[in-house]
């Protein structure tokens, strides 16, 4: 046979990405030192040492989120995978998965959830508002779920949810607490363990500085259970990929015991990924939280002093990752994006979401672009777009 | 709060893998040039000029699958799950898989099949073995599936199938042909289109000498019938994460339409693999068959003058990739790969299920590790090893 689909070459040319500063709600820039960990010539998924490059991985991970779980772990795709291996691995047809909805990624989990025969139920806020214990102490015992599911960094309205308390009202109810920490890990203030989450999942692309392909998962005690009494039901986890008990012999076998294959892991972004968290370690957890929250107050600081304003009032519910700036009366927003995308080079997100579209901008200050000259930067091309449509700074 | 789980990085050091030649089933070592691609900072998975890359690489794609098919894209995961997405998206409830089973593969498709609720029905051949196109006529006509799946590239047993035929008995039966090429795309002679083949799924880390993390997916017109039949009965795909009918719209959206997120992409990976389908392109894909059979030819020569034996013996049904060579009598084969890895750093594989474990090793010729000084260097260590445990070559 000869080939019927003709050569390409000549019509792509070569790879030429344009450099962007990355301030958009993620991907952020990678620091250099993740992606000269990419460079580095890969070994096999069954190597010797490639499994402790791992074990040093899950350590690493387990001291970013602050938990004790064994199966902490890099799932192979990136934060939606992983978010997807949390529900498929812990929800029985008619579990009920009570679902707190104040954005758009509160949205996601009900559709994604329904596909492993979830009964979802849903309470709202409005997009930028975060729950009151007491309306989820409420909804818990209205609604009686096998799941709470809350997002801690809400990436589509820059709010940041108080987890105090949440656990207890699960745990009295025989109920999971699944968190979203993906605009979190490594940037917000986080203790999984003694917020008693018991079943969480991360990703790479926002404050750990690390390009999206991998994601973090942990799995606590009371899920663990769950995943058993499935299986010794017989129950099957209706996702192939993300089969955790599959998974579990090949990355989480207890010391000593053989490693059995499931799926090729991504090496060069496991690589990346403990390579940025190695740099949270050398920082010190504690001071990348402290250099997230300065970047951001001063942030905060020059939006204001300029004439915008944030869209959460509060800044104790604010993210010091992900922020949302509103968009000033009479201004495009889409036009800004363009403006600051065609003209500087650098990536802000728009809004996203019908709440929130053309209404606010979505601006990550994280990881490796937490500073304070990325702040400014980023203010000082803001107001050059925003001039460009007759708007007056009032700094 | 303060800390509870302690900073290990005085004990977990920093990353330091070793150098292999990797020679086993997969990965091989990925191209230098794909490993720098990965070491180019990266732009937004929203951004146009990402989508620009990625309408390259389905290009370039295109090309090395010799099909015109629309739909063909990067899944944000290994190779296992852009087999997945194959069968998450055209398989219904109670849909008859007819499978090929003739290795570890085959195996591997009856069960994740069985996840979406396939009534799966099996063929078997003894591993190593292909099979006839009467074997595949009679079992259609008895199970009349909506699925047949085959493997052309056994990478558990290092077999070749024959495809031709095949398309006709499905087509003449209202069946999808769904193959997998994972450890054949860019090595062994493939013509997805004139093959038939209507959905189709591969790996990046074997012939396409990219790391693992990013996986070729292609959707002909009758399955994507089928998505659409199923989508107008308002069957959602049991699988949010791989959502063909939602992806769809984020990179395959008609030229001009909005490009709707869905989840972010792998972005350095998807530029790893715009590299490696550049390289193919570039050396010219029947250049890249040409190379793989040359290196298969020497080698099975060198193996055999040594003494040694192929599990195939015929040559036509021997993959030129991947390479299963039978352990001599009396030989221990698990000590032979522990000897190549710790004398010479170079990785290959043992045999894989219950068929094979201890009987043959794999041998992968892949990709920028398919040539001549690689097979020369692979024999010398292997003989050096079996030496160790007082084997005689022949030469």
């Amino acid at each position: 046979m000869s080939l019927s689909i003709k050569n390409p070459i000549a019509e792509v040319g070569r790879l030429d990405p344009p450099t962007r500063l990355l301030c958009g709600p993620g991907p952020g820039n990678a620091h250099p030192r993740v992606h000269a960990a990419m460079s580095i010539p890969q070994i096999g998924h069954m190597d010797p040492a490639f499994l402790d490059i791992v074990e040093d991985l899950k350590k690493l991970l387990r001291y970013a989120w602050q938990t004790e779980n064994v199966f902490t772990i890099p799932v192979s795709g990136t934060g939606s995978a992983a978010w997807e291996a949390a529900v498929a691995n812990v929800t029985s047809p008619g579990d009920i998965h009570l679902t707190c909805v104040s954005g758009y990624f509160g949205e996601r989990h009900c559709d994604m959830a329904s596909r492993y025969g979830a009964d979802v139920r849903r309470i709202e806020k409005p997009w930028g508002e975060v729950f009151t214990l007491d309306e989820i102490k409420k909804a818990v015992a209205e609604h009686k779920p096998q799941v709470l599911w809350i997002c801690y960094a809400e990436t589509s309205t820059g709010a940041r949810q108080p987890l105090d308390g949440i656990a207890d009202v699960c745990h009295a109810n025989n109920c999971l607490f699944m968190l979203d920490t993906v605009t979190a890990i490594g940037g917000v203030p986080l203790f999984l363990d003694k917020s008693g989450v018991d079943i969480c999942y991360a990703g790479t692309q926002k404050c750990l500085s690390c390009p999206p392909g991998v994601a973090p998962l942990t799995i606590g005690p009371r899920a663990l259970k769950k995943m058993e009494d499935r299986a010794a039901k017989g129950e099957k986890v209706a996702n192939w990929y993300l089969d955790m008990t599959m998974i579990q012999k090949y990355i989480v076998a207890p010391e000593g015991a053989p490693r059995v294959y499931h799926h090729t892991a991504p090496i060069s972004m496991v690589y990346a990924m403990r390579e940025a968290l190695t740099l949270i370690a050398e920082e010190g957890l504690e001071n990348c939280w402290k250099r997230h929250q300065e970047t951001a107050e001063y942030f905060w600081g020059l939006i204001e002093a300029a004439g915008m304003e944030m869209l959460i009032p509060n800044k104790e519910h604010r993210l010091p990752s992900l922020h949302t700036v509103k968009v000033p009366q009479g201004i495009d927003a889409g036009k800004v994006v363009k403006h600051m995308r065609e003209k500087f080079q650098i990536e802000i997100g728009g809004g996203l979401g019908a709440q929130l579209s053309g209404k606010v901008w979505r601006i990550g200050l994280m990881g490796y672009n937490s500073r304070k000259e990325v702040a400014l930067t980023i203010v000082a091309a803001l107001k050059d777009a925003l001039v460009a449509q007759g708007w007056k700074p009032k700094a």
